[in-house]
This record gives structure tokens, C-alpha cells and sequence, in this order.
């Protein structure tokens, strides 16, 4: 029976850490603070956009929350982000998908200055994090080093199978296991024989949004499962991309849903939101 | 017997288009310009620098090859690319590797402006590839994209092991891949039970500059190799990271060395040249 790996602990122990950064920021007037656009009323996002608003004000983290009809232009959308590039209060950034099918997310996540990309999907973000450079990365990504790190999971040499090639997920945490040793093979939803692929991971990651999608054919016994998916099922249960009963039954380890990567993903968030505030009173003060 | 790929070739066909395009833009007075620079007396970067002039002169596009001293400083050099940066003549800049040890390329390469970064390393640059955006992309990179292309290697679908995680190989390649949804594997010196990854490979790149690295027990029967590797054996004669002979007996398909990769980065090289001048050309008038 594979132990579970809480994300809930991980990002708890973070939010200790981040209340002082945050006071110590607070000593020097500064209060970070992050405006998140919701257009149109997907109720996926509203949901997340309060959780995160609950988070960030139990931290100490203003919150803006800047919610635009469903008939928002793309032109009308990029007028409220060049207001935010230029508000200097606001620290970070955040785009809310799904946007309507009008607007490019593609086109809209280039304009967001890039210091204050939260997101980190600038060409420039993604770009330094490729190089190697510091800059602001995809939190998703950045929660799934968290918790290996806490549970002081080595990823060097280690053999890791990401199944899911988005540009907040896969393709990020590609990098960062590249910049810690790991053999790192990306699949998605063109790959052959995806199973006899999973079942050489050390550690599989998935992130491809199907429910329950990956069963214990997958999994190799001694894997490390991390699932990266949010979905309900057909009764409206909150589940993974990973079938969580059988596959724990084989796996060394496995993140539960909820409990796992979510929570952590938004604290991740904010730590980057607290981080960019911190940049911003290290470099011009405020 | 695996059938030889000639990179050689395909660079013969696009040198071709290349010379059209070049007419072109000498009937709007543009004369497309690279300048490279070289820091010290590398003997390599010297040869590799005078088959860039070479095969530059043959094409029509002007070549400015600057050759600064070893002593010379990051801050002194960094001058050089700002003039560059600024001269309207040059549409592209090359910083030759390796530079002397007190130089840092990375810091160097993001000086290059990205219009102009004709590596495709600057960050943005970088970012734009994993973004699917336009702009300037790594020469190696594309040149082994064109030549899987020419050969109509599909690879959608293909299990693609990358051996050599560069950020002018290895990295770029596998952004380029995943866009034509093959599966990626890199893999590198870290890499454990490296033999049993790449013998799965249905394509194998080889980019770690080790001479005869990758002899037959790493190739699957069936398995496309593509040797990007350019090194010197004891006998100073120019050999790949592949031992030819014994893969060439194992693998369905294989590039040589010389006359695989090699070319075609060249020519690769000069087609981004011309792209440049290009969009210049079209966006600015001259």
C-alpha cells in the first residue's frame, strides 16, 4: 500500500514560512498584493479565484479579484492589463483560464508585463527558466519540486515519465527535473503504448485533466505517482487524472485528490507573489 | 546496412532556395549580414567561422567575422555587441564558443538583441520556442528538424531519445519535437542504464560530444540515428559521437560525420540570416 504524500502538510509549512516574509515586508511598508482576472463566469474559476482569495487573506496577501463579462473584447482585456503593468501597487498578475473563445490566452499572456507574470508564461519567463536563470515560474510546476523536495524524494537519475505536455505543467517541469539530473521522457496524447512507457518511471507525473485515466496497468510497483489533475467524475466527486484506489495499491507513493498538488499549487502562488514583492522593494523600494 | 541520410544534400537543396530569396532582397538594396564574433584563437571556432565565410560568400550574404583577443573582458566585449546591436547593416550576431573562462556566455548571449540573436538563445527567444511563437530558433536544432523533413521521417507518434540535454541541442530539439507530437526522452550523463533507454528509441539524437560514444548495443534494430557529434579521434581524423561502422550495421537509417549535421547547421544558420533580414526588410524598409 503506497503512502500518500500530503500536499496539505507541504503547503502548510510553507505558509508558516511565507507569514514572515510577509511581516517583514509589511515592516517596510509594502503589502504584496495580487489582482487575478476571472472574464466571463466559469464557475471552475470562481471556485479556485476563492480559494485563493481565502488563502491569500488568511496570509496576509491583498487580493484583487477583477471579474469582465463574457462578451470582454480582447482589446477591452488588454486595456485592464496594461492598467494592472502599470499600477504600482499591484505586484502580480494572474489570467484566469478559460478565457471566451474570442480571446487568444496565448496573445493576452504576452502583454502581462513579465515582472509581474505570476504565471511565469512570458517568453522571457519561460525562456530564463529554460537557461537556467532566476525569473518567475509555473506554479504547478514549482508545487510539484515542493513536495518531492519535502519528502526528500531525489529526482537525480531517476528515470521521470510526465504524461501531459502543457505549457503550465509538462513542458516546465520538464526543465526544472532537467536542472536537478533527471532523465525526464515527456508523453501526451499521441504517444504509443503509453503504459509500457509509465511503467519504466521511477516517478510519473500526470497532468492531462481525464479522470481517474491512469489505472494500475500503468504503474510499476515502486513508483512514485504525483497527479497533477482536478476533475469530477460522472457523480460530481472531486478526483485526479489518477484511478487513486488501485493504482495505491502498487505504487510506492502516490499524492492524493484533493490534498495533493492543488493546495499546494496556490500557496506555490502566492510564495511568488510574495517573492516579486520582495524583488520589487530590493530593487526600487516603494 | 542502414541508409546513409546526407546532410549534405539537403543543405545542397536549401543553399538553392536560399539563393532565390537572397535576389530578392537585393532588389530592395538588402544585402542580408551576419557578424560573428571570436573571442581568443580557438582553432575550431576559427575553422568553423571560415566555413561560415565560405559557404556565406558562395550564397551572397555579407560576413563580418570579428576576432577580439583572449584578454579581452566581458565589459569590453559586451561594448562590441552594443555596437553591433546598434548597426543597421548587421541583421544577425554569432558569438562563437568558447569564449575565455572569465567571460560567462550566458550573460553574454543575453546581450545579443533578439531580433539579432541568430543562435536563438537569448531568453526570450527560447521562451517564444516552448510558446509555439515566432522567432529566431537554435541552428543545430532546425537543421536536424530539416533533415528528418527531407527524408520524410514522420515523427508524430515516434519515441524520440535525445542523448545530451544542450541548450543548443538537446533542449531546443525536444520543444521542436513535441510540436510534431513525437515523444521525448532526454537523456544525459546522469542517466542510468543508458542503453536500455535509447535501445527504445524508434529515433536517436546524439549530442554530447564524445567521440564513438554510441556504439551498436545502444541501437534497436530499426532505429533512426542521428549523429550530431563533432570530435577528433586519437588519429586527429573527424569522427561523431556514433561509432559509424557498427551502428551503421544495426540501425535502418544514419547521418555521417562529416557531411551529416554539420552542413546543414551552417547553411540553417545562414537561412535564419536571411530570415532576419527578412522580416527587417518587411517591417522596417532599409
Amino acid at each position: 500500500m503506497a503512502t500518500v504524500l500530503s500536499g496539505t502538510l507541504v503547503a502548510q509549512q510553507l505558509a508558516t514560512k511565507l507569514q514572515k516574509r510577509i511581516g517583514l515586508l509589511r515592516q517596510q511598508q509594502v503589502i504584496p498584493t495580487l489582482a487575478t482576472i476571472i472574464v466571463g463566469n466559469d464557475k471552475a474559476s470562481l471556485l479556485y479565484a476563492n480559494r485563493q482569495q481565502q488563502t491569500a487573506s488568511n496570509l496576509g496577501i491583498n487580493y484583487q479579484l477583477i471579474t469582465l463579462s463574457q462578451q470582454t473584447t480582447e482589446q477591452q482585456l488588454l486595456q485592464v492589463i496594461q492598467e494592472l503593468n502599470q499600477d504600482v501597487i499591484v505586484d502580480a498578475i494572474l489570467i484566469q483560464t478559460p478565457l471566451p473563445a474570442a480571446i487568444n490566452p496565448q496573445v493576452i499572456r504576452q502583454q502581462v508585463a513579465p515582472i509581474k507574470d505570476v504565471e511565469g508564461q512570458s517568453a522571457e519567463s519561460i525562456g530564463r527558466l529554460w537557461n537556467g536563470q532566476s525569473g518567475n515560474l509555473p506554479t504547478t510546476a514549482v508545487a510539484i519540486m515542493k513536495l518531492l523536495h519535502f519528502y526528500q524524494i531525489a529526482v537525480s537519475k531517476k528515470h521521470v515519465v510526465i504524461v501531459g505536455r502543457s505549457s503550465i505543467v509538462g513542458k516546465p517541469l520538464a526543465a526544472l527535473l532537467l536542472r536537478e539530473n533527471a532523465t525526464v521522457t515527456i508523453a501526451h496524447s499521441y504517444t504509443d503504448n503509453l503504459a509500457s512507457l509509465t511503467r519504466q518511471a521511477d516517478i510519473l507525473v500526470v497532468a492531462i485533466g481525464k479522470a481517474n485515466f491512469i489505472t494500475a496497468k500503468y504503474v510499476h510497483p515502486g513508483c512514485i505517482v504525483i497527479d497533477v489533475g482536478t476533475n469530477r467524475d460522472a457523480t460530481g466527486k472531486i478526483v485526479g487524472d489518477v484511478a487513486f484506489q488501485q493504482v495505491q495499491a502498487v505504487a510506492q507513493m502516490i499524492t492524493p485528490v484533493p490534498g495533493g498538488i492543488g493546495p499546494l499549487t496556490v500557496m506555490s502562488l502566492l510564495e511568488q507573489v510574495v517573492m516579486i514583492a520582495e524583488r520589487r522593494e530590493k530593487q526600487h523600494g516603494r
